[in-house]
């Protein structure tokens, strides 16, 4: 059996990830700015280990049976394009990181400390205790958090901001979720936004991007938002129109955003503008290169999944964690 | 009976504190900086609430039966000058306030989040899924985190970090610390001030200022840190000896700092240079005013122990929070 791997997150975890998988399974990690390299490694594979697989490269890996992402996203994989049959799998683990990332985001805008450590690079000690203009701010103990988005992500984000006192609200698509097993105040359907906007301090954003959420979060649902409130989104940048975003952080409507996904990426390298707004001039944003979920201990366990995978594949076995299988 | 109150924290709050008074008691609120009113005020006072009393003041408030601290530090109050028989209070509540900064502040270093803001402000994508010289980093789930120091905050920080499961070790001077009681892997004393250090991914630093603890972390402590060691210090600034904690910085001989408390604070207003050194220069510094503890919530519990302490002595009732009573 072979076996390519085309993405640049398990590079790291090669020696790791190799002796996990059974005796006899060969690996090719090719350039993937390589094309002949990655053409003639995915030629003869029978898996494809990475996120993207277009018609082009479909058309040439004609054995595969199994293309893994190493994360929850399929979105890059046409899967109309594969031969019938093949199996197409994903994993997570990504929640403590992103969960971490959203907590530290919260408290550090609420909490004023990214404003007041600009401002004490400059020798000024924004603070009430020094200076009678600088707001008084609060600990998430007195914060109701909001959760846009109640899926992997933003259950353990939850748990975590419950660790601190928070009381927490929840949105879902369609209002599955059980409020009090979960340790909620309430939770809802998306018709319930607006009660979860105008009552939270925090609002955390982890749904999906689908036809249905893009521009979930538009003018009219940020003007619902508390003036002091914070938003932090992890899901998919569209959810939230960038827009009407821009204008309610540089207008002060809102206190504050962590922004972790973006409404542009880099074609190849690592630069570009993240937006087509100068979000770098507020100072009221907290901007990260979609990075939450980026850690070592995300990808150990990723690349643990797909070997595993790997070995039900070899051994005839079900697989894990499929989420579609070509016609 | 009449209360002077000299503490700018408290004057977002002198509604409520007033109404939680006994009747009959009569309260000012003297300007701080105009000295002929305060010396008024306190002239025939039975109670001064302020964390400063010299021995000027005392030699004009000759009546005071209470001097009453609206935080934890009573280094202010010359006890020695007061009347004999006068009662010093102090009071906490920044627990759950510093335990936030601790915990958001040390994910934001280790994570890499603060660097990576600085980076896409630039349009710079500063993370290894797009630029491979970028670092991996890890989660809380993978820290050790070392506590020098183990009271009120070294404890509630602990709480906090645990939810994320972290581990944690603690050092503290008398080696009190039930390690077992507290979730803890180990508790020692300060002669263990060394394995800590080196065992530790995140070192909370919440010892207080004592002849004892001045320069306790110097060069030779700080080069036993784990290179990806991130440094947080709500303490005081001179339990880490500033010469050398700046050189470590700008070495990069440890990871990053998160520094609330100082080695020089304003004198008057808000505008001062936090240290002898350009610690500003520094990209791997969390710089912050000393505002880890400053919420509405820690002053407003505050008030609420002053209040029931005035009642009490009101009442001839023995107060809480002593800390001295001047012979």
């Amino acid at each position: 059996m072979t076996v390519v791997v085309i993405d640049a997150n398990l590079d790291p975890l090669r020696a790791e990830f190799e002796a996990a998988l059974p005796d006899g399974v060969s690996v090719s990690w090719p350039d993937a700015r390589d094309t002949a390299a990655v053409e003639a490694a995915v030629k003869g594979a029978d898996v494809l280990v990475s996120g993207k697989c277009d018609g082009r490269m479909a058309a040439i890996a004609t054995r595969l049976r199994l293309v893994h992402a190493a994360g929850a996203g399929t979105d890059g994989i046409d899967i109309a394009s594969l031969a019938p049959g093949t199996q197409v799998a994903n994993t997570f683990h990504h929640e403590d990181s992103i969960a971490e990332y959203a907590v530290s985001a919260a408290i550090l805008l609420r909490r004023g400390f990214l404003r007041q450590h600009d401002a004490l690079r400059r020798a000024r000690w924004d603070s009430p205790a020094y200076d009678p203009s600088s707001p008084w701010v609060d600990t998430l103990g007195a914060a109701t958090v909001g959760f846009v988005g109640f899926g992997h992500i933003g259950a353990r984000c939850w748990q975590r901001f419950r660790a601190f006192g928070a009381r927490g609200v929840a949105v879902t698509r369609r209002g599955e979720v059980d409020a009090a097993a979960e340790g909620l105040a309430w939770s809802g359907t998306i018709a319930d936004l607006g009660s979860l906007l105008e009552s939270s301090d925090v609002v955390v954003v982890s749904a999906p991007l689908t036809p249905g959420t893009t521009g979930l979060i538009g003018a009219a649902e940020l003007s619902r938002m508390r003036p002091a409130a914070v938003l932090v989104n992890v899901g998919r940048g569209p959810v939230v129109d960038e827009d009407a975003l821009y204008r309610a952080l540089s207008d002060r409507a809102i206190g504050g955003a962590a922004l972790d996904v973006w409404y542009r990426y880099p074609a190849d390298g690592h630069s570009a503008a993240p937006g087509n707004h100068p979000f770098e001039t507020l100072d009221n944003v907290l901007m990260t290169p979609h990075s939450s979920g980026l850690t070592r201990e995300t990808f150990a366990r990723r690349a643990d999944d797909i070997a595993a995978n790997i070995g039900r594949l070899a051994a005839g076995e079900p697989l894990r964690n499929v989420v579609a299988v070509a016609p």
